[in-house]
């Protein structure tokens, strides 16, 4: 299928089950891309940040995406994540993603590489003109150390470079820039603006987002779902109380010992063992480098799934 | 060949000379090693940030190293870096350098990711033990946006781990304490400690460093060879001289623009152009999204060639 | 007059009219203050960030503060910032606000020094210990360099130590942890949660702030005034249009030529350049080392009030 | 006296030691003076970061610089930091310090305040327009969160506005830029180029500093002055080995618990225990809100002392 146009809704960032040798556990995968289908969202995002696409090899990031693509067989959207460093690299992954059937790919700024504004522009018109399908841009600054600027990302949609923009800055002030510029500039046509903040999804929707990828989702769907409709349907307190409900949920990143792992290793092995608690995933290991969670740590997971009313 | 037991000397990052349309340049690549090997350098860095690494896909890659490898043919020592985010494609480098002939491999810490000092240490690892040839840690936080703590550089020494640093933070005092710990602490043994801070490889040589890995020597490996030797032989007030003509040599790389491009573009872009007026490549081009410089800031770059007699 | 229980509505940081040899302009800060009074402002709060506290001297602060509770004469509240690097250097500003009459003061964590959630508490509670009135917590990643941590805050709310949050890290999702804890934990009591971001007041009343504290209302009280009543009121989709009606506007903080002048320059600049052409003060000049706008950069703030229908 | 030209040598930050109840404790401040005077030092800075200078109140630095001008009664120069967020206030600064009896003033660009090379350039011109004595620049990233650009304090240097650098970066390229400049360009005159990174004074000696400002010369002077002496002399390899020492000796700034603590607490507070264990001042306290060193972290303190043969 092709990407809707606008995209809209839930469009979880999918996660990756690994085996415990660190292998793709494909039946896993599967088994969660239809737990988020079965929990109603729109759209899936797969080899993104919560994908750990970072930590994929390319060898299993076309198994992710073919295995997916093969298994959704058009239901929803799948788009999938092209993160590498610079142009060249990019490329390569877009044309692995294409041919395993990708309906959009999302790509960083260059990053590692020192990079400039006009650089970025020339590395999505590159990226825009070598790919069959539409090219949504990811503005992740914890990750790749720039922001996107809200000028930048417009020019390129009213070029038609861009046909989204997926934004994890936690900048509302910024999104909103980008969003009102969408629906403002006349050259600007059918431009999808998807937030990646979890926490304020109902906040992001209320200034006009089109949709949210929201990496809780993958233990929640239907909870990002039943906000998202809310949000549409008007009932702003409801939503609310939804959205707060999730950010308790969210709690769960942070049951990782900082002294013996980092943020990634936390909140990724938090979201696993929440789907290997659920029963959607057998195994709940996360990629090299990453520590795993403790037991105890896996308990307090269980704590926040229970307190969600999730287990 | 082997790593020599410490890696003394200058050991340029090889640029990556490219056709028109970006591809490798083999043969402009090997008189750029030959020039280099002429300068009396004592050891080649292939695939580093100066090689614009970042930029090159797998094959291209590959090509380099083979290309390398087999055109020195073990008269010096060939590292090869094997820069990615994070450990899993890590790994798929180090497969291919080494199976292409790399002496050595030269790693950073993981980025993209955010990461912590244990999964730093179980990065290098878990390199070290897929790894048939000895790891080098490299240290570039302008890049990784993390400095690699010296403390942990100096226990994966001891274990074994790792076999050198490369430390381009710019952090001397940091480089200090390696260099004093690799030389005082009894469980380090054999350990490489190598500056990539151009513009002090005089005052690295005189805190203790083995050696240096500068860019710039790519545009003069003689004159970094002769500061080498000056260093080593207790001539200080020439070796101070002779610093600081490279000095006033590297300023080429703020030739380009700052309005119009990036650092990378304006550094890798003198270096090549620099190359590429004393005749040693064919071709200036760097790497997209890199922007080329203009005619006048070419001639600009002519012009410190010129004040440091190399025209 | 105390603080009310908590502060809602909207409480301008207010800007310090100079005369052209940079002393404070009294008679047009008393007619600033007048026009926000008009607008139907809230409170007040002097010495912020907006009002050029880091460029004012001891003595101007006191006449600042002085002049402005003397004239408002307790119709509404008056909170005062006590911006300096660290406790000791506080605690005489808490001093010095106090008596010239605030009804509050407002202070970030230790700035310049290096520092630490265990000192920043601590500042705090010798801040309360010596203050005869409410403490607030101004949260400024961008001038501090340390973001206020949402527990930290919280349980120093919890201990009566703060008495409210004025955050100005754009950062909505840390906002909302600390909106929810305030409304949740059964230890908070009376906290007043301010944003400081003027372009999502909407989304921070809608997520549940008590109240804001925009720059941008000194040039349009009436519009922020307006704003807060139509969220109050449930009328989201005309407040909606409201704020991005005061989002265009605020588009004139970046009229100054980022090549002559930093951030502040610019975006103060154009606040009192607005101020000045509407009327209100009687030189738009800002304190040192700021550069000042050119005409024609004043020429197009002229615009931006025009296109809000305020010239 | 006046500053001298060039200021060559040994110029420590002066500890400022402080009473149980946080006063100035003048007797100890004295003592401390007389132990770099008698260690040998060139002169003297007072009111620096080492200082404590941003926990001072005016009240203090006042009665500070004021107790060490009279004591020192000319016998060296006595620098003094007036150190605050912009131009106005620091100049209250510049007229309070010189009114005590400093020889020169030391200033950073602004802080808090958002800031540009053009706003850093007429800082510093207003201040020297009002100083009566020289205006020596501070680099001070760390604390500033702007590094000054070596072209900016030359083109100060040239047109006569600054006097002297002191650059505590901890960036050596960046320093040996300054000086080189300093030194060949035909419109500079007189400029002082100073470190303040304690641990490679040997290495910015010999690319040509003039002297340094080491905070760990409060703890053993003498080491710092026969630091510089060898340096001077030539004989380099009891230079690095007396550095080497050095280096061990300010290990004990890691001592307080990251956990309990920040690194200001850590490194001041080691300072001051330091100083006191060696009997020079009375009592170890810091300024609010540092966290104070424990029995165990002060025990570890004397070790250093002990291994570095100082007690």
């Amino acid at each position: 299928m092709s990407m809707p146009t606008p995209l809209t809704g839930v469009v979880p960032p999918v996660c990756t089950p690994l085996t415990p040798d660190r292998e793709v556990d494909v039946p896993s995968l599967l088994r969660l891309v239809d737990h988020l289908v079965q929990g109603g969202v729109h759209g899936l995002f797969v080899l993104g940040s919560t994908s750990e696409a970072a930590y994929l090899t390319d060898r299993q990031r076309r198994l992710v995406v073919e295995s997916v693509t093969g298994h959704v067989a058009g239901r929803l959207p799948v788009l999938a994540g092209v993160i590498d460093m610079t142009t060249p690299r990019v490329l390569d992954h877009v044309r692995a993603v294409t041919e395993a059937g990708a309906d959009a790919v999302v790509a960083t700024a260059p990053f590692y590489a020192r990079t400039h504004p006009a650089e970025i522009a020339r590395h999505y018109r590159l990226i825009a003109a070598a790919s069959p399908v539409p090219v949504v841009a990811y503005d992740l600054p914890s990750s790749v150390h720039t922001k996107l600027p809200a000028d930048v990302v417009l020019d390129l949609a009213a070029e038609g470079t861009l046909a989204g923009l997926k934004d994890s800055s936690g900048d509302l002030a910024g999104f909103r820039e980008v969003v009102v510029g969408a629906r403002t500039r006349p050259d600007v046509e059918d431009f999808s603006v998807l937030t990646g903040s979890e926490l304020i999804v109902d906040a992001a929707l209320e200034v006009g987002a089109d949709g949210a990828v929201p990496g809780l989702a993958n233990v929640d769907p239907h909870g990002y779902v039943r906000l998202d409709r809310l949000c549409r349907s008007g009932d702003l307190a409801s939503a609310r109380a939804e959205q707060e409900r999730l950010c308790g949920l969210f709690g769960m990143v942070t049951v990782g010992d900082p002294g013996r792992m980092g943020g990634s290793s936390s909140a990724l092995g938090a979201f696993k063992a929440a789907l290997h608690l659920r029963g959607v995933i057998d195994c709940p290991a996360t990629a090299e480098p990453q520590v795993p969670l403790s037991a105890a740590e896996v308990e307090r997971v269980g704590k926040f799934l229970a307190g969600a009313g999730l287990l």
